[in-house]
């Protein structure tokens, strides 16, 4: 990778630069983009959890370069036995988030080249493994644009939710890489942003990435999407997501599993972009799929700012279930599943 | 009315005080519990515009009051022309928003009055009606309550969404009042309240009153209700009104109209809570409702803070119309229309 950027646009969301990773902060766009440098695995996983970095293919990436920190780490202190010593980050970084599968794919991906390397210096071999997962990344979001615009007619209004776009991968990104395709060949006019509370993902985060891309963007309040769906506007609801089941049940943002039923009230379709790192065969279905719940101050405050009444309970699952028979299209960079099913899933991943 | 509370409680929405009408300005909640004092009608229809006072009945019985403040105006003014002076000020109050039809009722009610009276000062007259007004609003809520709460079989939990609380109407409440009285009766354990983006009705005003009567409540964003209601823990979304057509359809805050879908959808009752004030027989259905778009600072800040980039367009519609055939029941004070229709509203109103 080059020089760190001066003015980073969204593809810099995970960087590595001369021995570190840097992260675009996320918590602060869109007023400021602005770099944090990480040399700890522990320091990368507290990232992840503090969401200075997410989205779930955004996180996979992050993780591999966070395990190339931990190598590193490990042989400077234990030389020959750093399979030993790398143990407690590979383990912080899993605990850090427990939805997106992603997060453990890379691990898991990570953890079989160790199992391959010898007692040398690992960081070489683990940094080339982490740019490739982050290379690869890039590359099926790029083919996943391409699919899923293949799929939409054209020209038309769409929505999406929370933010799938190159901030929350390893660049260019899911179901914005899919509006960024059909926007370019016309069939795409205008994209409707959910805010999507209580993080801002739509406002702070697909706002910006879609305003500098020059392609129309509206915000809106996450309710208000019912009544936009009432217009006939509206061709398609496309998504990300964070677990894919083995029967096509979906994980993502909270918010999507509501969207995609008035969707289908509605005669709108679904698509869910997501690269193949986001299925997870080892749940038959979304209700075996951990929803994270996070701090109830997320709710609590809006813009920093306290907005509820002191002591007030709070409910903040961060994440919903879509059942995969309210999802018209999974698109992946293998291919594209319609009307998701097990026998579906099974035979894209077998391919 | 008696003197202004030292400890204002949700029933202090709207009081009048010694000549001048006082309003507990909803936007400094739950911080800050302050009444605004106000002596002439155009600041009363700035008010109105500005949410120092919302919700459809509250609107209604403010609009009222101005019409005493604007009476008293126009014979200071005019004397025996106090009718010919009144007029701006009854305009300024109807221009003051668009949606909510007990805005529209209330200046009928006084303008009938107004027909009727001599050329001498009207001020005891108009402000005998207002206070009448006030009254029968506070007294239909608590009808309501009782009428509502009959339908329900608990015990369950529900959700409500926007304030149709005390705050939001001459006293008590209409879907809170329902909440109030199911509570009492041991068929309602918890209510979830959705935050209501943009304004945050839900977190600032409807988690204040219900935590001041010790019922629990817990917070959640607004995207947050169709994961909550696919647990099967939600007998009921009960929710206030600000128009309902002849028809039944029902002009409610925005996001009313995806969440009665996905009540439908799992088998949730909805519940429409309102009195008849709200009824609007000149419309045959929601279609001819107006919906008030409102400023898109609304969307772009959150908790007064800017969150979205500079420039961004925002779609902010603040109501939205839940058809008829969406809703299971319509509670007014004069009774109970399950599944309604425009025999059977014709029929209520012209008991």
């Amino acid at each position: 990778m080059s020089d760190l950027p001066i003015n980073p646009t969204p593809d810099d969301a995970v960087r590595w630069h001369e021995g570190r990773l840097y992260l675009l902060d996320q918590r602060l766009l869109p007023e400021r983009a602005e770099f944090v440098g990480y040399d700890q695995a522990a320091e990368v996983a507290h990232a992840i959890r503090t969401m200075v970095v997410r989205g779930a293919p955004a996180i996979g990436v992050t993780a591999a370069y966070g395990v190339v920190l931990a190598g590193h780490a490990a042989y400077k202190l234990a030389g020959a036995d750093w399979k030993q010593a790398i143990g407690d980050d590979l383990e912080r970084l899993a605990a850090a988030r427990p939805t997106a599968v992603n997060l453990f794919w890379a691990l898991q991906r990570m953890r079989r080249l160790i199992a391959h390397l010898e007692h040398g210096d690992p960081t070489e071999a683990l940094l080339a493994e982490a740019i490739r997962i982050h290379e690869e990344d890039c590359a099926a979001s790029r083919r996943i644009g391409e699919l899923g615009a293949a799929l939409i007619e054209g020209p038309t209004e769409v929505i999406t939710h929370c933010n799938a776009g190159a901030l929350a991968t390893g660049g260019y990104g899911t179901a914005l890489g899919v509006i960024r395709s059909a926007y370019a060949q016309g069939k795409i006019i205008r994209v409707y942003a959910d805010e999507t509370r209580p993080w801002l993902q739509g406002a702070r985060l697909t706002a910006w990435e879609l305003m500098q891309d020059g392609i129309p963007v509206s915000l809106q309040a996450d309710c208000a999407a019912a009544s936009l769906m009432a217009t006939g506007r509206i061709g398609w609801v496309i998504v990300g997501a964070d677990r894919i089941a083995a029967n096509g049940d979906v994980a993502n943002k909270i918010g999507t599993y509501g969207l995609a039923i008035l969707a289908r009230y509605h005669g709108v379709k679904v698509m869910v972009a997501a690269p193949t790192s986001t299925i997870d065969l080892t749940l038959a279905s979304g209700q075996g799929i951990p929803i994270e719940e996070r701090e109830p101050t997320e709710v609590l405050n809006c813009g920093g700012r306290r907005v509820a009444p002191e002591g007030c309970e709070v409910r903040n699952p961060v994440f919903d279930v879509t059942p995969a028979v309210l999802v018209d299209a999974i698109v992946t960079e293998r291919g594209v599943i319609e009307s998701p099913n097990p026998a579906r899933l099974r035979a894209l991943m077998s391919d």
